[in-house]
């Protein structure tokens, strides 16, 4: 499933796009916002502003806030503001990230801190944290920064806890939720729950979209540490086996510890404690041969499941609509 | 001057003391809230955050909001709040700082990086921008995440600028005081400005406090650069040398480059250009004897006066004294 054909990945993000028309007018409103918050009177920061804008492939936070709004009621002028914001805190930790796992590409373009080095890397990752609650701030209310900083903060708890458990071969499924639900899960429910509020959904739908949100975010994630161990990095367009490199366990790996046969078990931990690049080959065929790709798979299904029901608060409509085929996309897509 | 004796620089940190009396509550209240605001349920983030909870040596940039707040009219309960903002926003730049310039020792303590590694000093950084935005944003109005937002845009800003100008020993001074402006007095000004307008006082008068911070913050600045170069590491309790190991030009070795004799200025250029420890001992002489120690002292102590200047418009108390006395220290100060 990892290493599906380019053809199928086109087709993924074709229907990406196809799902986002009825908000492409809006999406293009928070990429001005976006360039317009970040510009730069020195040439340096502008030229690294111009860089990282380009790392917006797929939009998906920003596609979220705008379908729940529309979802919800209607989308109004605060709503290309916030899709800017969450997808200016996204950029910030994919920025930084790319420190914490030393990759050198992204959507098929070297890192900051491949073609920069760290500082400007860190210093860059601080000027789009501050913008963005710069920008959010430039609302009516302080809900938006109030609602982005709560849940920031518990991005970056998840990533701070996933680099201390670094090396722990004992991590369990719940810890490893924990984390994800954290460092990548916080970001999309809170998407979707400033797109509801904002379109004026009352509480209910509005923690119903949050719910939505985050078990999307979970699978997305899922999907995510799935692919850095069989994506293909010509199709992911960003460096690959980090994970089992930096000794990061993750879903089909945690799953293979707790369930082989002991030596089985004893023999991959030995592969991972070993920490070289070799050890991924070595690694893959145990992780396939013990039904854990399938494990993973079936478990990021299971939270799109519970994403696509919490819709049913809401009357059909294409943005409805949109928001299920979104879930489905992924853990159907390739990159 | 630089290097004076301990019981000068306890001298100065008592005065230090003594003039923070008035406001020994607000400030307790601050630390509190500071405290509070950054607990965590991970118990390694919990250890993180009161190992740089430590670093709060001065507390200059709450001291100073709370003095303008004093001198301007009456503290109220947004102050301790903005105050512990101010002082996160401060902490957040000096764990990143910390990994640009790799510095080991902080207030007499390792630092994040040297102790815990670059990931988590990022990830620490990006815990503490987050909640200041989180924090601020639990007051009334959008205003404090507007200003303090703008002031941390142009930090960033300033200190990417330093580190693409690094090597470059053509730097001029006016783009020297360029990047200080951004990378320090933007926080002390915001500080002041804040201080002042939530205690009331009208446009003029904050914006006259907005200038007395900007200059304090230059002049505390070029002290610190001396510091870097003159000072002891014993007394200021942090790494020093930095500045020469990483080719970041400070105001006495750009006016020692643009006022020496040619042979000197090569000399001393080739010496930067080795970009090697030994260096630095090999240029502090050449430094001495060009009078450029005495030179950045003089600018520094034009910008106390520009800032104690900006006062007249405040009525006598004991708040405009200590706000008067705290200018001064910022050359005073070995630390």
């Amino acid at each position: 499933m990892a290493s599906r054909p380019a053809l199928e990945v086109e087709n993924a993000r074709r229907t990406l796009t196809d799902l986002c028309r009825p908000i492409r007018c809006e999406l293009a409103e928070a990429e001005r916002i976006f360039r317009h918050e970040l510009r730069s009177q020195f040439a340096f920061v502008q030229q690294l502003v111009d860089h990282c804008g380009d790392y917006q492939g797929k939009r998906l936070r920003p596609a979220l806030l705008l379908l729940a709004a529309r979802a919800c009621g209607s989308v109004t002028s605060a709503h290309p503001v916030l899709a800017a914001v969450v997808e200016m805190i996204h950029t910030a930790t994919l920025v930084h990230d790319d420190i914490l796992d030393e990759s050198m590409v992204r959507r098929h373009a070297a890192t900051v801190n491949a073609e920069w080095g760290t500082e400007t890397a860190v210093l860059l990752g601080d000027y789009l944290f501050t913008h963005a609650f710069h920008l959010a701030a430039s609302l009516d209310s302080t809900l938006a920064c109030r609602w982005i900083g709560r849940a920031t903060n518990r991005v970056c708890e998840g990533e701070m806890h996933q680099v201390h458990q670094r090396g722990n071969l004992d991590l369990d499924e719940s810890s490893y939720f924990s984390i994800i639900e954290g460092k990548t899960a916080e970001l999309t429910a809170v998407s979707c729950r400033l797109g509801a509020h904002y379109a004026g959904a009352d509480e209910a739908t509005t923690e119903a979209l949050d719910r939505y949100g985050r078990n999307l975010g979970i699978a997305f994630q899922i999907a995510d540490d799935v692919l850095d161990i069989w994506g293909e990095e010509r199709l992911t367009g960003k460096s690959l086996g980090t994970d089992l490199e930096k000794q990061k366990l993750t879903l089909p790996v945690i799953r293979l510890l707790e369930t082989a046969d002991p030596a089985t078990a004893a023999n991959a931990r030995r592969m991972l404690g070993e920490a070289r690049a070799e050890c991924r080959k070595q690694l893959i065929p145990l992780l396939e041969q013990s039904g854990t790709l399938d494990y993973s798979w079936q478990r990021a299904r299971w939270h799109v499941k519970e994403a696509i029901d919490s819709l049913e608060c809401l009357r059909e409509s294409d943005s409805k609509h949109a928001l299920r085929v979104l879930a489905d996309y992924t853990v159907q897509r390739a990159s």
